[in-house]
């Protein structure tokens, strides 16, 4: 999940209460009516009836599923409700953050309950009736100035992503765990094995990396493979944490972090890679993207792409894609082909590592809940509670099956000096 | 390749000349033309300059690559030469079928350049401009009474077939060579294993097939695995020799092989498996296909698709869609997702074993080879060439880059019952 730097910004949150992010309970926030009643029914039913109770402001609890709940959502105000209902997937995230939602009960289960509930076209259906016959108002854009609300991702600093993330390559991308017990660490340097592998990394092998993060891939590829990499990516702040990190290890001769756009890759190479920016590149630019590759692979080259997917096209959940990732689409399989089929490419290997990903994100959510004060002091509480949210919402949606995690490695459809199985890959 | 079964009809190839079909090179055939000579320089300028010389009727040579010619194309009379340029791809596999067309050289290696050369189109365009301006008629519909021209591929008997496929199993799919020195029976028994592993096949559990050719697949989980199959196939003929060998290896109780369409597969299944089947579906059918699965399936079954593809798309090659597979289709992975999207399938794994089925042919094409005297007596010898053709240029297909193998595991979106890495498909 590498993310384009841009200027630095906070996280543009509209924050109702004052002096504060989880205005208490109270009767001053005035009566429940019928109709509200009503709606907060309709939207159990228009979620199928999850096992979630709505709680209101003023502690009246509504609950139309049967068993015991998993969880409760409680509406601080009015305002609440409406936006909830307006358009859950974007507002839920602002108010959970601001504190106008609180969810009393395990958040990564009831978003796990209410992912399942919403990823349901016909449901979906009922819930746009609701809105249109009884908050007469236009269906939310939530795409409105997205691009204003930049996110500060990379603003953040490497102090706060130390803090939570591996520490010995700062991966922030899903990480491959063979053997489940092991740790962030060691999964994810299993993870850049599993890359090398599938590359048929070899010595001598020029490699070009097309968004590297932290350059982790790059100097383990270059340490322990013996590989020429060339890394490119847009965040200064990384790039110059990537150079120290190669220098301390003595790999500047062979690893080389550029600063600029994939787009302007220059140059012939054995291998290119990409783990974790296509995300970040949307539809349109796949065409283009497969021309880079065609341009900087050589006849024998090996790639591989691996990124976040889906099983059927969908946006990026509205409140992650305005708040976290502007930009960011998650393709199925069937989108991302024509960064092959464009310029020829053979398909030869797709991994799906769904589970992996959410696991990855159980460790990073450990971290940063043990690093909970630290980070509320450098940030504040509401940051606190929107990155918690973003990191939850993530295992839940990895979880029940809202986002697939595809390894995607590919050569020339002309290349014949391919493996004759991928029992290299369990060596 | 399985291939649905139709009324017994001959390859209806029209042969020109009487009594034969090689017809010997001779001057009564008349002179070369300078306008012929010209076309026959411009047909390989459209095709690249390949390193194929062509030989006309009166033993006249165009050649215009450099170094020596890997083959040499013989044209027996003018008519071979025009239908050539108006349609390579539907008449080369005809002319060659009646011997209006001879290949001096390796049969392979002359389709594998062909197939190199043919495989750009900047070059066809070049080609149809040829076509236009000088031939003046209409581009060929090679489609036109595509369904009267129905192959008989399952009409030949099985006799026919067990003179040239394995003789374990009477696979006529893509065989798997972990091993590239393994003989046809030991690749294809280790594909079936390949595939019961993706599947994760275990005692007991209750498969369908779509489209199970000669049930060798069906037995092999039976016997080896402990699954209970109910395998469905439409060509009587496989459908009895395959109850048949059930009956002889003692696996009646297990294994049921039903004579009816895969649209029509009832009851519930752990899994649903189809091995080269998709070929013959065709894409308007994939939904539909999605939908079969749906209903076919557990909540944690567990599906595999094996099938020819392309890497871009395209349509089958004419002449094997006319003479050998009519409805014939090799989607792109692309093309293919509507069978996974429909129903929210996760797509898990995907191999591309192309270098594989260029291996499988090659050992058909051996053991038709050994047997082509029998073969002739059996049906002629335009027959004989015809089938040569076939599997020369599947070969050469496979081994260039036209054609694809992929090999699709899937389960439901909703199933996180997944194992984590693929080491058990090594062991």
């Amino acid at each position: 999940m590498e993310m384009k730097k841009d200027k630095v910004s906070p996280l543009r949150i509209p924050v109702v209460a004052e002096g504060g992010y989880a205005p208490s309970l109270s009767a001053e926030n005035g009566r429940v009516s019928t109709a509200e009643r009503w709606l907060a029914k309709k939207l159990l039913a228009a979620l199928g009836h999850p096992s979630i109770a709505i709680v209101f402001w003023n502690g009246e609890e509504v609950y139309t599923a049967t068993g015991k709940p998993i969880a409760r959502t409680v509406l601080r105000d009015h305002a609440a409700l409406y936006k909830l209902l307006t358009n859950p997937a974007l507002h839920f995230g602002d108010l959970y953050s601001t504190g106008q939602i609180e969810v009393e009960g395990n958040l990564v289960e009831f978003l796990e309950t209410a992912y399942c509930a919403y990823d349901n076209p016909e449901r979906m259906k009922l819930l746009r009736k609701i809105q249109d016959n009884f908050l007469n108002r236009p269906r939310a854009n939530t795409l409105d100035g997205a691009r204003d609300n930049i996110h500060h991702h990379y603003d953040l600093g490497n102090d706060f992503y130390e803090l939570w993330l591996d520490r010995e390559a700062m991966q922030y991308t899903c990480a491959y765990f063979p053997e489940p017990t092991m740790t962030i660490e060691q999964a994810q340097r299993a993870k850049l094995d599993h890359v090398c592998k599938k590359l048929r990394l070899k010595p001598g092998d020029r490699v070009v990396e097309a968004g590297c993060g932290w350059g982790g891939l790059a100097r383990h590829m270059a340490k322990y493979y013996g590989a020429t990499v060339k890394a490119y990516n847009i965040s200064r702040q990384q790039v110059l944490y990537a150079r120290e990190k190669a220098k301390e290890q003595g790999l500047v001769d062979r690893v080389e972090y550029v600063e600029d756009d994939y787009r302007n890759i220059q140059g012939e190479y054995d291998v290119f890679v990409s783990v974790g920016m296509l995300e970040h590149v949307g539809p349109d630019n796949y065409p283009g993207l497969s021309n880079v590759i065609d341009r900087a692979l050589t006849p024998n080259g090996r790639g591989l792409i691996h990124s976040i997917g889906r099983n059927r096209p969908a946006r990026m959940n509205a409140w992650i894609e305005k708040r976290i990732f502007p930009g960011g689409y998650p393709p199925t399989l069937g989108e991302m082909m024509p960064i092959f089929e464009t310029n020829n490419f053979s398909v030869l290997d797709v991994e799906n590592l769904r589970l992996h990903y959410a696991r990855t994100l159980e460790h990073w959510l450990a971290r940063f809940d043990q690093n909970v004060e630290k980070i509320e002091q450098m940030y504040d509480g509401g940051f606190v509670r929107a990155w918690r949210l973003y990191l939850c919402g993530s295992i839940a949606a990895f979880t029940t099956g809202s986002l697939q995690l595809f390894q995607i490695a590919f050569a020339r459809g002309t290349d014949n000096d391919l493996p004759w199985s991928r029992e290299h890959l369990y060596k």
